[in-house]
């Protein structure tokens, strides 16, 4: 596994440690990770931070030329919010662990010009799956229904 | 004006008492204000904490239905970033204080489902421009650009 879907897929297992929804992001400039972050509903109790939420907060107040070389990694397809984060900030490049358990408007995002690259990648899979299974209800208030 | 563009506005003005972009926003679910919010990058140097989002957390842990029957109100009209947040969590109404000095995503919300209204108030509009005239690096910064 690529080194970047690693690390955010450390985050994603540190939420799962911390009692919350097994989602992480970083964020990639110059090869270099200059944020990250994992879904904090739980631990917070905050309904915008998800991951890629959480990750770009954490990157802090970057400038346009920043972002626009940017590459926003996730564990999890995002979502309307932060598909609409990456389009806001003009993130270029997203790179998708998986969207076989959830799937965001992908298709959009391209259209909006973003490169986006879905892996599929088992161990992200499975770490979703199985949070899915044994929390449907925590699971369904995430992606609002 | 509307009471509850009102309370959105109230929100912008405190935005900028406290040195912050003006801009505010009220969530209100059968006729209550039940969060409240505003932009909030200079005071917590956060990227993520516009106005709508700002509210959106402050309402708390909602359940899926009760955003159902929400409106949310916005002094400008949401950004790409809050408009998926609207569409993350299926709130069939926005009402907008004025979309001159900014527009977002607002057909593509509709296409979505979304009832978006768009007042252009006076109030709202000057308070938002003579902000932008004095502080055009700042506004930039918010809108990704």
């Amino acid at each position: 596994m690529n080194e970047f879907m690693r690390a955010a897929l450390d985050e994603a297992k540190k939420g799962l440690r911390e009692g919350g929804i097994p989602i992480g992001s970083v964020l990639v400039v110059d090869g270099v990770i200059v944020g990250r972050g994992h879904n904090r509903r739980v631990q917070q109790g905050s309904t915008i931070k998800h991951a890629e939420m959480d990750c770009l907060e954490s990157a802090g107040r970057l400038r346009a030329a920043t972002y626009r070389k940017s590459t926003l990694y996730s564990t999890l397809s995002p979502c309307d919010m932060c598909s609409g984060a990456v389009l806001l900030y003009g993130i270029p490049k997203v790179v998708i662990g998986e969207n076989m358990n959830f799937k965001g408007p992908e298709e959009y995002v391209r259209d909006r010009g973003v490169d986006v690259t879905v892996l599929n990648d088992q161990e992200c899979i499975e770490l979703m799956s199985d949070f899915i299974e044994k929390n449907p209800g925590l699971w369904n208030e995430d992606i609002g229904q």
